[in-house]
């Protein structure tokens, strides 16, 4: 039996302590905020709504969270797809389309072969990497020597073409294609299936939601493990030597083990003072790995209006700011709720402006997508994810070019008794909830068998 | 009069608190190192030959450099450049050709034709960046959507004329061309001149050195600032509000002033505890500045034995792992000093492997270049800076594919009471001991005139 530290209360350090517990260890759990749920966030609106200001989806292929979701007793609902039609604003055009697996929108016979062709062949070169060494992917120098936007310039001739790619690189990395790898974006593709599950809601990665907001499985993981969960200690220092380690928080305290699980994103994990210091290839990785850029956005209304007109509330746009929407009502329907995100360039660009231009530019488009009605919502709120000194950029890291070949030997590799955990340390499902609980559960799986 | 508290006893930061002392103001410098000089290191040899670990060379258009050490009553003296021969290791084969600026080796018809077109090219398209604002250099997006090597592919034919290209590329910034932003290449390049003056030795970026080691430069400056420079305490947070700024080091020790200068390499400066918290924009963008990968090695002899066989110590090699070595024996000649450097793959490879076999690569590579007497060094000696805690990364920060676009307005800007400054910061000469201590003065400058 062994003692464990893990630093942060995310879904990765909830999933790790509780797969402990459940096994007789000892476990600690030392997180920053005075909550639990990480990069997930509730918030419960005056009428009693609950709002997922930060990740909220499970889908296809994600099947230890819906388990995990049922040994806790929650249970997940459908999000609003089939009410309506899909908005799309794409080429300065407003068009409309059913909504379906992998959404391809309706194009000129040129454009739809080109896109065609581009995401065949994304997809088959997606389908050889190698998710638990995507370094040793086959001409793994040459596809991790340039950005996905290199590729994209390369292999998609029409402008829409090249927009499809471009939105659905917003929309999944919260990053623009010229900052991803290609490995990366192949890696992180299959690791997550196909570009079809990335961006699909039925049968996709926006399948379902947690009843009551996707936070409440962080909550209920923190209630089982009761005072092991100790709340605003953001941690500062980890030291260790031959005897374990010492985890020690802003305000002293200290919380001693035999090994320690940091589940933090990797560019704060990097932040921490370690002693001994950790070595090179660690640190530079976590140098090398920085956080997507959102701003999520709501607009509240008294109920989903878009659903009188035909609309799903999905907006997909290659102008923007806001180029992707979503119906985020609660399964009762009302109140009506619109979610927008603000991704990539628009995020850092929207995240220097003065909150009331930010506003009126999400509402902007809310309007532009969904009409008039949409300009005059009850509320208004968002979360810049950027902003958050505990979490630095959502939806999760992404590898710059070069990074997976020179340092792919230190992404999941343990310094001393430190191990590593987290949606972005997981082969499948990277970056998602899925991905989070695997990775805390494997990790503890590690750290139980030393 | 204002009172300015300096992060980090560097080049930039004993600058900008020397400029700010001689016109009034009060400065305190606070450095988390026993020792003065960041990047800059100085060590002494039993037989008190003094050692450069870190950064040695002045050269062409350094011109406050100069001037500044004069000022200080210290002297340079030539770069080991003339005694001999360079030494070229190219696709397998040996050769010599003499030394000169920009150095290009010789080469097939064909093979020089393609190198002489290529690098024609790339200096007119660095030519074109605008040094102040990189990211409205014409055509900035598709520059910055680019790495450097997707470039030298497609501009480059032959496989000599590439590796050109890819040893230049390590020998500047230490990475690789896949990890740098074909924008900032050229930013960067066209910031020192070009790249015919970033390689060469004599009218070159390596054409001087300081008599006794660069470190003197930082001494020099730390002496006359007496007291006010604090050693020994790594600053962990900077607060501040209306009323002025509190820069707090690990020991619990506290800097009140009105203004703070940062001075930390971006990545270190991003690790720091801010209360408020930075805004989005500027954490973002130190998330996605990682420093370079180098290992400085060097083996000392009795006296600069290949000067002997016709050589001047310098060797350029596409194979490595030591892929650049230089003479760098002090002004009497005595002992012989051979130094090489580990950079970019073969730096973040090697700092993985044990002392001893790193020792043994180095040395089969100086034996490779030099002949048998390189195999027997009275001494080997090497620093890894990205293993230094208060570095983690040398020479300097790069920016990868698409940072400078999204990024470029946080560049330099100010956190309300809290600037910065740093061989990063510089316009002109950036990366360089030329362009830290410019970018000190101006930073002093500015906030001298708040």
């Amino acid at each position: 039996m062994s003692n464990v530290v893990v630093v942060g209360a995310g879904l990765a350090g909830l999933a790790a302590a509780r797969w402990l517990v459940a096994r007789g260890h000892e476990v600690t759990v030392v997180e920053a905020r005075e909550r639990v749920g990480g990069r997930t966030e509730g918030l419960v609106l005056d009428d009693g709504t609950p709002l997922e200001l930060g990740g909220q989806w499970l889908g296809e292929g994600h099947t230890r969270m819906y388990e995990l979701v049922g040994e806790l007793g929650l249970s997940t609902f459908r999000t609003w797809n089939d009410e309506g039609k899909l908005l799309l604003d794409l080429q300065g055009k407003r068009s409309t389309m059913k909504p379906h697996k992998g959404a391809v929108p309706r194009l000129s016979p040129f454009a739809l072969t080109d896109l065609a062709q581009g995401l065949l062949r994304f997809a088959r070169l997606a389908a050889r990497t190698d998710l638990e060494r995507p370094w040793l992917t086959p001409g793994a120098e040459v596809l991790d020597g340039q950005t996905w936007e290199t590729w994209i310039r390369r292999n998609l001739r029409t402008a829409a073409g090249r927009a499809y790619f471009h939105v659905a690189c917003e929309a999944v990395w919260a990053a623009e294609a010229s900052d991803v790898s290609l490995l990366h974006a192949l890696f992180y593709t299959h690791s997550n299936a196909n570009l079809d599950t990335l961006l699909a809601v039925d049968r996709g990665a926006q399948q379902d939601r947690v009843t009551g907001g996707s936070v409440r499985v962080a909550e209920a993981m923190a209630a089982a493990l009761g005072e092991r969960v100790v709340l605003g200690r953001p941690v500062r220092q980890i030291a260790q030597d031959d005897s374990g380690v010492r985890v020690i928080a802003r305000d002293g305290s200290a919380y001693r083990g035999d090994v320690a699980v940091v589940t933090l994103p990797p560019t704060l994990a990097g932040r921490l003072e370690y002693d001994p210091p950790l070595p090179s290839w660690r640190d530079q990785l976590t140098q090398r790995m920085p956080a997507g850029s959102v701003i999520k956005t709501f607009a509240i209304y008294p109920e989903p209006f878009w659903r009188e007109g035909g609309l799903n509330g999905q907006a997909a746009s290659d102008t923007g700011p806001v180029k992707v929407t979503f119906d985020n009502s609660p399964p009762s329907g009302r109140p009506g709720v619109l979610m927008g995100f603000l991704e990539g360039k628009e995020a850092r660009m929207w995240a220097r402006r003065a909150p009331a231009e930010r506003r009126e530019a999400v509402i902007g488009c809310f309007t532009r997508y969904f009409g008039d009605a949409a300009g005059r919502p009850e509320q208004y709120l968002e979360r810049d994810w950027m902003a958050e000194e505990f979490t630095r950029g959502c939806y999760g890291a992404h590898f710059a070019p070069g990074v997976w070949t020179s340092y792919g030997e230190a992404w999941r590799a343990p310094a001393g008794r430190i191990h590593w955990a987290g949606a972005e340390c997981a082969p499948r499902w990277n970056g998602y909830m899925e991905g989070a609980v695997r990775s805390g559960e494997a990790t503890a799986e590690t750290v139980a068998a030393l």
